[in-house]
Order: structure tokens, then C-alpha cells, then sequence
């Protein structure tokens, strides 16, 4: 058994989630971070956090350069403040076709490490999300996206790399539940888009994050400001 | 009429007539180069040499330092002088998911650059075509992965940018026998790999392009060295 995962790591809860999920089903795991110019860098140290503790290989691959300007690269702009709920259509945070950069970035990265023999099936693990998906906020998280984009890198890689979305089908806090069975380490994980010190606690992530984890009966080890 | 086309313009033959084409069909044209550190970058340099002579933006995206090494990347590399039709499975000169990075990059910048209005379907051109699919050589200029990444981009830039790949089921003589029809430059276009001042005739791309003009019966201005 050689087969390999590659998990794409920001250092959220989602993407944390699926690379525990990751961590259980394939002996050989790698983590994989995207630097797209993101404000938020502080993702990265987190992910870093978690790789260290599993002693896995970690890549940051930077696309920054190719990302048109939005609130999430932009550091002149003003992040509204609404949460899941009040998003109909576009999201304010949405940065036009970033999952496919990262997963092409991925797949790319992913083609030029695999092991020599031609047989194995290995995977691609994405912490996408029903929530992403719910009224169009973030089109590159839907189920039709993902079987889209999944078909490519199938296709793309000579039927090597499978796209596996764990969560696909997952609220927020049915994510908190099955990374708490995983045994995630929510404390070396971070959800914030203001870049403080600790978690705002009223950007829409720290929101959703607070709520997620009050559904799933979770205790919250994160630290909010408010 | 606002409808917009971005046109993926590497300087070769096929992304020329590509967009040719693309202005034949579409009255607001740009046209988009990668450089993903391919060692021959004497083909921007045509590329700008067909935009110079129709006024057309031109806008240059940099991936280079996310595409693995290989035979078109690796200034060391020695190329195999071997033509499609000696090519059974992986070309050597394959770059793992090249396309879909190169279009994942054209469907981000698209984005940022669309007019206000909603209604209007907008277009990437992209000048894959049918000998690139023979034999599996590149698997993303198959039409399965076509079909898969132009689903990927609908539905990721909420239905408004259509993959457009107009040569796919052309042979390369067909694809010279279309140009030529639409007027196409073929001075301003450059298909060599090994980076001399002239083309060199006996890469692969050389031959493919000498024999293309052969048999479309269409003069071939290009100056060979061999």
C-alpha cells in the first residue's frame, strides 16, 4: 500500500477536519498550504502547528501574483460583517475561482511527487462544505463544482488522483463532531479573517465558528476577543 | 452586445488561430500568456506581436514556481526529438495539469474583469486540439477533461464564463487550414522548443508544424535552421 494523500491546508477548521479524516484512511499523508495573498496569514502558522505535532511534510505554494484583488487579499478593505445566514447569492468574501487555482496548484504538485508505480489510486482531500455551498456564496464549493473540478484532476492525472471532499454534505458543526471524533486540536487551528491576535469573535467565521461549535455540543477552546 | 472573450495566447500556432477566431466571434477580445517558467519564452514574445497588430490587451499571469520540474521547465533537461506520432501514452514533454492550472489562472483573472451587467455569457478561448488528445499525450487537452474543466469554470464563475476550445477536434493541418482562412500571421507565431533564433525543424513541434503546413497545402513562411 503506497497510496498517498495530498490535503490541501489552510489551517481552518474545515480543511484540519479533513486532513485528520485523511490521516485515518491513508498510511502516507502530506499537507499542502496555498499562499494566494490572503491577509489572513496568520491560517498558515496554524497549519504549520498541526503538520508539526504529525511530523508531516508541509508545502506552501504560492499563487498570489494571479488572484484578482477582493476583501480576503485586499488590505484596504472593510470586511462586512454578516455571517452564513445572511449571504444570498455572491458572498462578499468570495475570490472568483480561488478552489480551482488551489486544486489545480494541488494537482500539479501532487502529479510531480507520486510514487513510480502506475497502479495505485491517490487522493487530493478538500475541506469544502454544505455550508459554502448553501445559496451560491462560494459556487467552487457546490457538489456540482466539486464532481466537475474532480473530474478533471481524474482525468488530468491518467486516473491517479481522486478528489475526496469529505465534507462535502457536512454542516459547521457536524464538521465540529467529526473532527472531535478524529481527535482534531482545535487549538491549533484558526478561523479568523480580521488577522488579530486572537479570534475577533465577529467576522463571519468567528461566527460561524462560535456557533458550530455551541450545535455540536463541543467545548471551545478558542480564544475570542469579543 | 458587451460579451467578452479571453483568450489563452501562448504565440504558437494553435492559441493564435484560437484567437483569430475568437475575434471573428466576439467584438471585445483580450488576449492572457502564462508564464509558468517554460524555457521557451520566445513564444510571449510573438504572442505580443500578434496583440501589437490588432491593439489587443495583453496581460502576462505568472505561475511559474508551482509547476514541477520537467522537460519543458528544466533548463537542463535534454528534449527527446520525437514527433506525436511516435508518442504512446505520457509525452515526455507532458507538464502535470499545466491546463488546468493555465485555465484555472484565466478563469480568476476573467472574473475580476467582467462587465457590471449579469446577463451577458462571456468566453475563454483555449486552443487545445485533437492530436494533443491522441494516444492520451496530454489528458488535459482531452474532450473529457475539456468537457470537466469548462463544467468546473461555468458553474465557478455562476454560468457567465464558457470555455470555448474551437480547434478540438482538429489535426494540425486542419488548424492551419482554419487559419489561414481567418487571416492569421503565421510570421508572428512560434511553435520551436529548444529556444535558438529561428526554428530549429526537428523538435517535435517543429515537425508537427512543418508537416501541418504540407499537407493543408498552405505556404509555410517560417524559416527552419534544419
Amino acid at each position: 500500500m503506497t497510496s498517498k494523500a495530498f490535503a490541501l491546508l489552510s489551517g481552518g477548521v474545515d480543511s484540519t477536519t479533513a486532513l485528520y479524516i485523511a490521516m485515518e484512511q491513508f498510511a502516507h499523508v502530506e499537507a499542502i498550504s496555498i499562499d494566494y495573498g490572503q491577509r489572513h496569514k496568520k491560517e498558515i502558522e496554524y497549519a504549520k502547528k498541526t503538520c508539526a505535532k504529525f511530523n508531516l511534510k508541509h508545502t506552501i505554494l504560492p499563487i498570489s501574483g494571479i488572484v484578482p484583488k477582493t476583501m480576503l487579499t485586499d488590505t484596504n478593505a472593510q470586511i462586512p460583517n454578516v455571517s452564513y445566514d445572511e449571504i444570498k447569492g455572491v458572498s462578499p468574501t468570495y475570490v472568483p475561482f480561488r478552489n480551482g487555482l488551489m486544486l489545480a496548484a494541488l494537482a500539479s504538485y501532487a502529479s510531480g511527487n507520486l510514487p513510480d508505480d502506475i497502479v495505485e489510486e491517490h487522493a487530493l482531500f478538500f475541506g469544502a462544505h454544505a455550508e459554502d455551498a448553501k445559496n451560491w456564496a462560494y459556487p467552487d464549493c457546490t457538489p456540482e463544482w466539486i464532481g466537475a473540478m474532480g473530474n478533471a484532476i481524474f482525468i488530468g492525472s491518467y486516473y491517479r488522483l481522486r478528489l475526496h471532499a469529505p465534507l462535502m454534505w457536512m454542516r459547521k458543526d457536524e464538521i465540529i463532531s467529526r473532527g472531535e471524533h478524529a481527535g482534531v486540536d482545535w487549538v491549533n487551528t484558526w478561523s479568523c479573517y480580521a488577522g488579530g491576535e486572537h479570534h475577533c469573535g465577529t467576522c463571519p467565521t468567528c461566527k460561524a465558528r462560535k456557533q458550530a461549535f455551541l450545535q455540536a455540543d463541543v467545548t471551545d477552546p478558542t480564544v475570542y476577543e469579543n
